[in-house]
């Protein structure tokens, strides 16, 4: 699908590197949203020409005041627009007109206020963008900033130049971007390449910025702040495409909890979705997610000054025991690995420290943290063969600030620092900071960090070796069986019919005969050999042992005979206007495990696999795992190792191990189904999926799918 | 137990409060650690009376020195030893001949050296200032500092004054406590009483100075960084004694993970546990646990800073809605609650916001965060019936830092402040610190600080609402019971002699059997009624599924028979040396639901109560909750709570509900079992315990206890 065009870029390019601005609104009070848009464009006035738009003056601030759009002496990249929400549309228009190259939108007054005209206008505004092809941020933004040369077309007052650097930040809410985004990047010494506020993203949104900035030789990390994404397919789309370049997306998307969800819908007019949904869709396209400002711009920092770390293993080195504990201590909680240091390097650090210190991983070298013998140290601890990434813990004692620089510049491995003195230093702190070292100032933020680095790499690794999914159309036995599905007309399907279809997709079902008498079923029974299940087959009747129309392990015909006669009976008083198509005798499955694959359709993300513990455990643990569909036969390994029921698959007390090919090649099959199905079926549950012994595959015992309707 | 002693706190108290210090080893050098102990001291010497103590100099910095502490004209409150590690010892006592108070260690060379002759020397050093009452800090420590009345004994170069305020550090890590935390202190306007660095602690410990604190008017929250615990049990009786005074102890303890044990076990001398154990400790005595710098001190201080909140409701009011929406997204990630608005509430705020902005909770009021009526705003979202903390997360415009100072001092609920611009700040930002109102600069950590809140004084109420726990002596049949244990001289009890020793505490068990014979086996089925289990009872034969002597489900006197033989048989071939007392013939439980109980003995922490999903889930699901034992009513009840599993309890899917009443009896009986057996039991474990229909009560269907060697 081609979420963007060439010209859109064009047009996203004039607004983010504009050499012409016109500021429609402008005014000589610097108080309001027009004055402040106004004073920070003006700022760049020596690079940029200027043009304020305001019939009511001759001029503002030294410039000639122009009374419209159209009387401007050229068409202007780009046009601020801060007139009332009713004249938006006018002055767009006009815009276009002229020539314009695009807009950003301060005006407010549209969907954010919770009425249905101010929608529509919102729409029409957006519409006439994506028709004129003059296209627009807002509106109800505070605009955006070309940090790397310094101009400022924003609302904001806050306009600190000068921290120029590779972190593009897309944020929807303007009060983010230029207030804790900025003021935090300004504090920790983290540059941006360009911030952008989207606001209620009527033409442009998250995504087509973020876009853009894939292309921008100047940004290396997307840094984005998301209340709710207005196309997740347009997103997925772009982070496929921003892990394969090495262009990490790293986000704060609002919706963790439902007090969240709640504040983000009454706020914008996006929808947040179900958040596990999302973190299964992060985790699968290599999207950082994290938690709040600090977690964002130090994350966004490290990942765009450093390389992929060449082993998973971190050597941490401090002047203290406590911190190095602590520090130690964090970095296992996120799973990382420090490994034991090497004769050599023990050796070599107590060579140096003496009986003063801790030669181990943590180090604590007490006092020579601040001697000159501190580059041999660090030296030891990175060249250790597991070690990719090398901690300082400390406060920059003596020319440990040089001595961290130097070892970075010289070394292909990865240095980072823990900064444990004042967050206010002006000495050592500020070299660290300007050399683009980077820099954490928590050991849990820290070990968040690296985790985040790590796992961005492996991610993109796996992503890179199994290539993209290639899904082929469905077979003629699959088509045919989706056009049968559909002649249906009819919401569920029975557990036989459920089957059918999975099997049309070689997903098997166990074998089963429906029985339409007593005799039948004991026939059926012999024919599969004892001991079998029955279960009344309806797509009436999805609740089976509610309705008490399910008897397993009978063993005799006898048993079959009176089972076949209990069930019919249940279901007649259960639901006595349910479609019988008779009684399902099926073969008992013993030695597989129990677990369940689903499907779900989300109105955003469209086609979800779901996969974990069966049976009654689904309920108890919620021992599932999430992907998108289609997903590659690496994805579903991976599904089965999150799950914690796949001990069971391991061969657990005694028991032989489990077909994990057959059950990895299932969710392949299964997510291949679910988009084949798409906007035909609602719901897919197989649960439980009988996991079969190595070599024998796996079964589904029981199916049921829920058409759309 | 007594933990501490009068005399000892006496010494502590002249320690931390002196009016004379003499520092032997006081030097003119200001960089080496006596020189650093002397200069910082000095400082208060128009309020202390300082001794410097070496006899290489006739005076140290305008001070007469003295040859030795003998020459002293008066005994020092507090010795001051930074002497070399051999010397230690005879200037302690020659301090306590001279009657000396306390003393602070600083030299190191000791424990921390891993060399045997160094620990026994240290202990040594421990056990002399036990016996003297000279009670010391130390070795290899920093020193102290009482910050109120700006007396700083401590070998640190940092000794900043003027942060005055109710939060009594205690730090194992001197480097830790004189650099991250003192520093992060200072820039977050964060008051402290006492800053205590503890080092090796061979004689007073972290405990001992924090049973201090909990007397100390001037400290009203105890913060602690502790690597791992001299004596747990000490500190579990110093945990209840805060809790029910109401002064809460906050606490980083390494630990989380293996790589921080390892450090923590390779810098101090102290073991460090099981972390999970601990979680269950502190969460039981209201310790409030916090993962570093920041969350110690922001937490710590907003404990000291806001009363029990009135309810439970937080109310978040921003001057934005991407930072109003992240703020409610982390409190309800946190499990905070935010009401819903009340029409008053509503109606009121949109009165003054109108159109611009957006009246609900969390409230987004845009630019009337700046406004006069801004605290019309704030005082309906407090005012809220269900509100008791309102939360501001804003960048203080305007007067809002008088207006938030001016509700917080008018209102009996309370304000806490989530600050989103830079944390340099001067201005707004230096007020509201001034003013002691709570503040936090991520809204993850806002969060956890107002969970931490709520959870302490939940907890709080608990323990004061269920009272200590009573525990009675054992009964004339549990002493004979323990006295029939003691006797048998066997490592290990076979199940039908478990489940007796649990009968005597009032936990039943299955009705069994013990049958000699296949013939026995028969008729104890036929009196114990079909279905029956039969299993070889064992003491030598622990996993009995793996031995293959357990079968299930037996329904005729013919399935007996051959069970017994077979059982028999895999028994002999199994563990040809086993002591088999017969096979126990046991009744089949159905309707029950599967926990497990357990108990061990943490060589640190003693006897812990273990409560969890039984079965195969144990080991797939680890769904499981400790507790320290004995345990109340109400704990017990908590413990249910916090179990996955617990879910099958409540009448799952159509079956009845489960006693979980006789499982909480259960639980507070086993938990006193373990107080009887401490010394004697090494591990108790009931899998499954069989919880029945409610009213029928529970039935250990299996039970093993290992007995200590």
């Amino acid at each position: 699908m081609a979420f963007w065009t060439d010209e859109q870029m064009r047009s996203i390019d004039k607004m983010l590197n504009p050499r012409s601005i016109a500021v429609v609104g402008a005014s000589t009070k610097s108080g309001g949203y027009g004055g402040r848009l106004f004073d920070a464009v003006l700022k760049a006035k020596d690079r940029v020409r200027i043009y304020p738009v305001n019939p009511n003056y001759p001029e503002i601030k030294g410039l000639k005041s122009y009374a419209s759009i159209s009387d401007l002496p050229e068409a202007p990249d780009l046009v601020g627009v801060v007139v009332p929400y009713d004249k938006v549309l006018d002055v767009l228009q006009e815009s276009h007109r002229k020539g314009a190259g695009s807009a950003v939108v301060i005006s407010a007054g549209f969907a954010e206020r919770g009425v249905e005209s101010r929608l529509e206008l919102q729409k029409k505004v957006g519409a006439f963008a994506r028709e004129s092809g003059l296209r627009i941020a807002g509106p109800n933004c505070l605009g955006l900033a070309n940090v790397k040369d310094d101009i400022w077309p924003t609302a904001s007052s806050r306009t600190l130049g000068g921290l120029t650097g590779p972190i593009g930040l897309v944020c929807q809410s303007g009060a983010t971007a230029f207030g804790p985004f900025l003021l935090r990047a300004v504090d920790s010494g983290i540059g941006l390449s360009y911030i952008i506020s989207t606001g209620n993203e009527t033409d442009l949104d998250f995504s087509d910025f973020a876009r853009y900035l894939l292309d921008d030789p100047d940004t290396r990390v997307i840094a984005g702040f998301v209340e709710g994404f207005k196309d997740v397919r347009k997103f997925i789309a772009l982070a496929q495409m921003a892990i394969e370049r090495g262009k990490p997306i790293v986000l704060i998307k609002i919706g963790r909890s439902e007090s969240g969800a709640r504040a983000a819908r009454s706020h914008t007019a996006a929808l947040t979705g179900e958040d596990a949904l999302y973190d299964a869709i992060f985790k699968q396209y290599g999207v950082v997610r994290v938690q709040d400002y600090d977690d964002l711009l130090e994350t966004a920092h490290l990942l765009a000054h450093q390389r992929k770390p060449k082993k998973a293993g971190i050597s941490v080195v401090s002047h203290s025991g406590g911190i190095s504990s602590l520090t130690a201590d964090m970095c296992g909680l996120a799973g990382l690995d420090l490994p034991a240091l090497s004769d050599k390097a023990r050796d070599g650090i107590n060579a140096v420290v003496k009986e003063f210190g801790w030669a181990s991983n943590p180090a604590d070298v007490t006092g020579f943290s601040r001697s000159e013998q501190f580059p041999d140290i660090m030296r030891y601890m990175i060249d250790e063969p597991e070690v990719g990434t090398l901690v300082v813990a400390s406060a920059g004692a003596g020319s440990q600030p040089e001595q961290v620089i130097a070892l970075r510049d010289s070394t292909d491995k990865n240095v980072a620092y823990f900064w444990t003195a004042s967050r206010g230093d002006k000495g050592p702190l500020a070299k660290l900071k300007a050399a683009n070292i980077p820099l954490f100032y928590t050991p849990a933020k820290l070990a968040g960090g690296l985790r985040s680095l790590l796992d961005y790499h492996a991610r993109r690794d796996m992503r890179l070796a199994s290539g993209k999914v290639v899904m082929t159309a469905p077979s003629t036995d699959q088509q045919q069986m989706i056009d049968r599905v559909q002649a249906l007309g009819r919401p569920t399907l029975s557990e036989s019919e459920s089957k059918q279809v999975l099997g049309a997709w070689g997903i098997a079902g166990t074998r089963e005969i429906v029985a339409q008498s007593a005799q039948a079923a004991v026939d059926a029974a012999q024919r599969l050999g004892y001991p079998v299940a029955l279960k009344v087959d309806s797509p009436d009747i999805l609740h089976k042992s509610e309705a008490g129309v399910v008897r397993l392990n009978l063993k005799t015909p006898q048993e079959v005979e009176q089972a076949y006669a209990e069930v019919m009976a249940n279901a007649a008083r259960y639901a006595p206007n349910a479609a019988i198509s008779g009684a399902l005798v099926q073969e008992m499955i013993a030695g597989g495990v129990e677990m369940i694959v689903g499907i779900s359709y989300d109105p955003q993300l469209g086609p979800m696999l779901l996969f974990g513990s069966g049976g009654v455990m689904v309920e108890v643990f919620n021992d599932v795992t999430h992907r998108h569909c289609p997903i590659t036969r690496a994805e579903a390994q991976e599904m089965i190792g999150e799950v914690k029921g796949s001990k069971l698959l391991q061969g657990f007390r005694g028991k032989p191990a489990a077909d994990v090919e057959a059950l990895a090649d299932t969710l392949v099959r299964v997510s291949h189904l679910a988009v084949h199905l798409e906007g035909k079926l609602a719901e897919l549950d197989i649960n439980p999926l009988m996991v079969m012994p190595a070599g024998q595959g796996v079964k589904a015992a029981d199916a049921l799918m829920v058409l759309q309707k």
